[in-house]
C-alpha cells in the first residue's frame, strides 16, 4: 500500500460511476489513478473532468502501477470477476450492489475467494444516509429502547426503461433489496420473508411478469416485525422512509427537500417543496460518507462493513421474497446464509 | 316516529356508554329516553348526569315509550340480543363493533334479521374521523388519482387489563378489527390477507397465546396493497396515521396534539407536544360525528354506513388474518361474505 | 345568587352574541336568562335557536328576576353604560372589547364603578386560546428561562366592510388592541410604545386616514421587547401566531387547521389544509373557556381576568400606538393607568 | 486575466479565511495563489492544507504573479486599503463586510475608486443561502403577488467573546447589519429606520455600552414594513428565518438540521434535531454560491451583486438604527447613498 494516498481503479463510467469518480477525485486521502470502461468515450470523458487516464479493458486497469483498491460500478454481470481479479491483485473492493442476480453465483464466488483477506465492501449506500444512519445511532445508544417495528417506505419516481428493468432480476432483486438491506442494517438476522406484489400502473412491467408494487413483511429473530413499501413510481419524488419504532419511543427519517422553504396560499398552507428527485441527489452525502468509510477500513485494516455476507444476505432475501410472493406463503430463511 | 326528537335508548353505561350518553344529550335531534345496565348504579350516575332515567333490564328499556332507536354500548356478548331486540320493536339499531366475536353466530343473528327493514348502523367510529374521512373524500374527488397503496399505523398506548384481553378474541378481532374496517372504507373489496404477530414485550399477553404486536397485508380486488402495523403499546401515546397513496400523489392523515405549540431548546427543536392520549380524546368528535350521521339515516331514510354487512365484513377479515397468522400464509376472502 | 346555575343576561345578539349564546347555554353551570338587542328579530332568532326569551330593551333585560351576571356582546358605544347598569344592579360583567373608544370616557366609567365590588370581565379571548394561554403556562412553569422577545403575528383574513371600520377607531384600537392585550398577558407592564402604519392595499382604508398594515413595538419594565406584527388582509387565512422567546429556549403557537392531513402532489409536498378562516372557528375553544372562567371567578368569590383595568391599559397602549405612527416616535405610557 | 483558472489571492487565515480558503481551492475554475496573513503561522498551516503558500504582508500577496482577483476576509479595519490596493492593481475584490466600521472613511474609498471598472463584491454571503435565495426568487416570480411586510429573525448562539464586541462597532453595524442587508435584498429602497435596543443577558455587553437584544422596523419606499429581530444569544442554536408576507400569500424560510429526523417519546413527539450551530454550518452552500456567483461575474465582465454601495447601504442603515435606537424616534434615511 502507498504510504500516501490510496489509488483508486474505478471500474464503470455510467451514472453511478460519475458519482463515485468524483467523490474520489474530491477525496483527500484517495487518488483516482484510472477509470476503466468497455465504452471507452464516456470513460474518457469522466478521466478527462476528474483528471485521470481511461482505459478500455480490465486488464489495463488492473495493470496500473501502485493500485490499492478498486471500485466497482460496472453493469451487474461483470461484478463477480471483478471482484476475483481484484482479490486475486490483493486490492480492496466496493462493489456496487448486488453482487449478483443469481445466488449460486455468488455463493461460488464467496467460496473462491474465501481463503483471502482483502477487505471487500458493498455498495449499501443508503446505510450511510446521515438520517438513517443518526436513527440507527441514536436505536443503539438506547434511545428509544428495544425495537419493535420497524417501517421503511422506498418508492422510485418512475420506472426505470423497459430495457433496464428486463434484466433487472424482478423489482424484489433490483428495488427491494436496498430496503432489505437496510432491514438488516437494523435487524441482521432477519428469519422469515412474506412478499407480496401487484401490478397497478404499468403495462410494460406487468408483461415482464414483474410488479410494479410491492409490500414486503420481515421478522427478525427477536420477533421484530419489519414492513418494507415499494413503488415504481411516486408523484411527488422520490420517497425514502423510515420509521424505528421500540419500546420507548420512535425514530423517524423523513424526506429532504432542496431547501426549507414553505409556501402559504388559498389553496393550502406550509407547502414544502419538491423533495429530492432521486437517488443522485437524495444519497448524494451517503456516496461520500460510504467512500470515506471504505477509505478508512483500508487505512485501518478493519473489515469494511456491509461486507460481502451482507450482499449475500440481501440477495438470499430477494430470493425469498420472489419466491414468498409467487407462493402467497411466507419463506423461512434461518440458516440461508 | 316521533314528528319531534327521535327518542333513543342507550345499552351501557361503561366508557364508550359514557361517551354515547354525552352526545347523545347534547345532540339537537335525539333525546336520551332511557340509559339501561345490570350495573345500575353505573347507570344511574350516567342519567343523573346526562338527564335521564336508568333502567337494569333490557325489557325495562325497550318498554320505554316513543322509542325511535337504541345505542348498543354493553359488553360484545349482548350485541347480538340486543341488535335483535331492537330489531323486533323496529328500533333503529347504532351498536358498537364488533358484532359478535363469533363469526356463525353474527351470520345466524343476519339471517334472522335478514327480512327487516330496520335501519342498522356500526360504531366504527373512525370512519367519522375528520382527518380519515377528508383523506377519502379527496381521494373520491380525485385529488391523487387511482389509490395503489394504503399505510394504516395504529398503535394504543397500553394494553388493556389482562382480564378485558382474555375476552376480547384476540388482537385481531379486537384491536385490528378497526384498521380492518379503515381499510374497506377506502377499499371495500378485500380479496386476500396476510398476517403476522408477535409478542415483544408482554408476558401476559404471551400466556393468552396472543400477540402484542401485529402486521397484516390486505390485497383489494384491483391489486392495491394495504399495511396496517399495530402495537398494543405506544410510549408516545395514541399512534393513529393512515397514508393513501395513489396514482398521482398521496395524502397522509397524522396524529393530533392538544394544541399547535412547538418547543426549541439545547435537546432539540420543534417538539409538539405529546399526542391526544386514546381513543376517547383523539375520536371525539367522530363519535359525535358518527351519531349525527346516524340520527340523519333515521331521518332521511338512508340506510346508515358502515352497516350490519360492514360490521361482519370487518369480522371475516380479522378471522382470516387470525388464520393466516396462525399457518404462515395468505388467506384468500373472496366471496366470503 | 341562586344556589344552582348562574342567570345570565345577553346583550347583543350579532356575530359575538350568537358565540356566547351559545356557550351560557351550553355550560353546565349557566343559564341563559334573556337576550336584549333592539334589533329584536334577530335576538328572537338567537332566542329559539337556544330555549330562551328576547327582549327588546335593556331595561327589560334587567327586570329579568332572579338575573346573577351580564354578558355584554352589543356595540362599542354601548359598553360603558350597560357596564354601569349592571355594576348598579350587582351583576357580574363580562364585556367584550373595546370598553370603549375613548379613553377619558373609560376613565371617567372606572371613576364611577370604583366603588363597586361587582366583578367585572373583559373579553379578551385570545388568552384563553389552548395554544397561547399553554405557552404563557408553560413560561410561567420555567420551562423556557426569562422571557426576552415576543414576536406576536396577528393577520385577518380580509378588511371589515368600510361601515364597520369607520366606527372601529382605526387599526390600533380596533385591531391591534387584541395583540397589545396579549402582550400584556405575557408582559402586564409596558412602559414604551412604538407603532408603524402603512397602507398597501387597500383604497378605502386609506381614504378613511386609517392604516392596513401595521407594525407595533413595545418595550416591557424589565426591557423585553415586543413586536407585532397585523394586516388587514391575509390570502391564506387567519394568521395568529406567537413566539416567547427566553433565555432558556423558545416556544412558539402556530395556527390550527380543520384537521392533519398533508398532501404530496407533483407541485409540492407536506402541505397543510388552510387555516381555520377566522375568529369564530379559531378561537372556538377560547370563547368557551373564557366563559367558564366568568362562572368561575364568579362562584368562588374571585377577581375575573382579565378585568377591566386590563381593558383600560389595552386601549391606553392602542392610544399611544396612534400616537407613535403619526408622530413617528417612540411613546412612553409609563404611569398611564 | 488568465485563460485558464483565475487566480486569486486571499487575506486572512482566521475564521472565515479558512472557509474561503477551501472554497477556493476546490472551486473548479479558481487558483488559490496565495494566502497572505501579518500572523505568518496561521497563513501557513491554511497554505499547507490547500496546496498554496502563505506570505506575511499585502504586498507580497500582491506581487504574487498573475493574479486575478482578491478575496478580503482580514479584519475590517484592513478592508478599505486592501480594496483600494486591489482596484489600484486591477483586481477583483470580493470583500467580507463591513467595509468598514466608519462612514465616511466607506464614502472617501467610495470616491477614491470611483473611476474604476475593477468588480468589487461585497461578502453579503446571506442572499447565497438556497433558502432566502429562493423566497427572494419565487417572489420575484410573482408566486406572492406584491411584498407587504418581512421579518426577519436572527439570533447568534452566544456572544462573540468581549474583545471582538469592544471593536464590533455594536450590534447594528456588527451583526443587524446582515439583516439590514437582506431587507435591502428585498427591498432595495429603504426610507425610515426605527430602532430599539435591550441588555437582558449581557453584563459585559451593558458595560460596553451596547445591546445584546434588538428589533429593527424598516419602511420601504412603497410602504413596505419589515422587521428584524435580534439577540446575541440563542438557547437551541443558531435562529436565522425570513417570511416574505404577500398580497397573494407567504414564504417562510425555516432553520436547518443536520437531518431530518424526528424524534418521539413520552415528553414530546416530533422533535427535530438541533439547528445547525453557526453560520460555518449553516451558510456553508452559501459561501460557495457567493464565491461562483464572483468567479461568475469576472468571467462574463457583470457587475457583481451585492456590490461596494450595497455594503455602504447597510452600513448607513446601521448608523441610522444606531441613532435611532439612542434617540427613540424614527430616522429618515432617503437620499442617505
Amino acid at each position: 500500500m502507498s504510504t500516501d494516498r490510496l489509488r483508486v481503479a474505478l471500474f464503470g463510467s455510467g451514472r453511478i460511476g460519475q458519482v463515485h469518480a468524483r467523490n474520489i477525485a474530491a477525496h483527500p486521502g484517495l487518488d483516482l489513478a484510472v477509470i476503466a470502461d468497455p465504452f471507452l468515450e464516456g470513460a474518457s470523458r469522466l478521466a478527462d473532468a476528474t483528471g485521470t487516464t481511461a482505459v478500455q479493458s480490465a486488464e489495463e486497469a488492473f495493470s496500473t502501477p501502485g493500485l490499492d483498491a478498486v471500485v466497482i460500478g460496472s453493469p451487474t454481470n461483470t461484478h463477480v470477476q471483478l471482484i476475483e481479479s481484484a482479490v486475486g491483485h490483493g486490492l480492496a473492493v466496493l462493489c456496487e450492489k448486488p453482487i449478483d442476480l443469481d445466488l449460486p453465483t455468488v455463493r461460488a464466488c464467496r467460496e473462491r475467494i474465501a481463503g483471502s483477506s482483502v477487505p471487500i465492501m458493498l455498495g449499501f449506500n443508503r446505510r450511510f444516509d446521515p438520517a438513517f444512519a443518526s436513527v440507527r445511532q441514536r436505536l443503539e445508544a438506547g434511545e428509544i429502547g428495544t425495537l419493535e417495528q420497524l417501517t421503511i417506505i422506498s418508492r422510485d419516481p418512475a420506472p426505470a426503461p423497459v430495457g433496464y428493468l428486463t434484466a433487472s432480476g424482478g423489482i424484489f432483486r433490483d428495488m427491494t433489496i436496498h430496503d432489505l438491506d437496510m432491514a438488516r442494517f437494523f435487524v441482521p438476522d432477519i428469519v422469515e420473508v412474506s412478499a407480496h406484489g401487484s401490478t397497478l400502473f404499468s403495462e410494460e412491467i406487468r408483461e415482464l411478469g414483474d410488479y410494479d408494487t410491492a409490500v414486503v413483511t420481515l421478522r427478525g429473530a427477536r420477533g421484530e416485525l419489519i414492513t418494507i413499501t415499494n413503488s415504481r413510481h411516486c408523484a411527488f419524488g422520490y420517497d425514502q422512509r423510515l420509521e424505528a419504532f421500540g419500546s420507548d419511543g420512535m425514530l423517524a427519517a423523513g424526506n429532504l427537500t432542496a431547501n426549507p422553504v414553505r409556501s402559504y396560499g388559498a389553496s393550502g398552507t406550509e407547502q414544502a417543496g419538491p423533495y429530492l428527485p432521486f437517488f443522485l441527489e437524495r444519497y448524494q452525502d451517503a456516496y461520500r460518507a460510504e467512500l470515506d468509510a471504505f477509505a478508512t477500513a483500508i487505512r485501518t485494516g478493519t473489515a469494511p462493513s456491509p461486507g460481502f455476507d451482507d450482499g449475500m444476505a440481501a440477495l438470499v432475501l430477494a430470493e425469498a421474497a420472489t419466491e414468498s410472493a409467487a407462493a402467497g406463503k411466507a419463506v423461512n430463511v434461518e440458516g440461508s446464509w
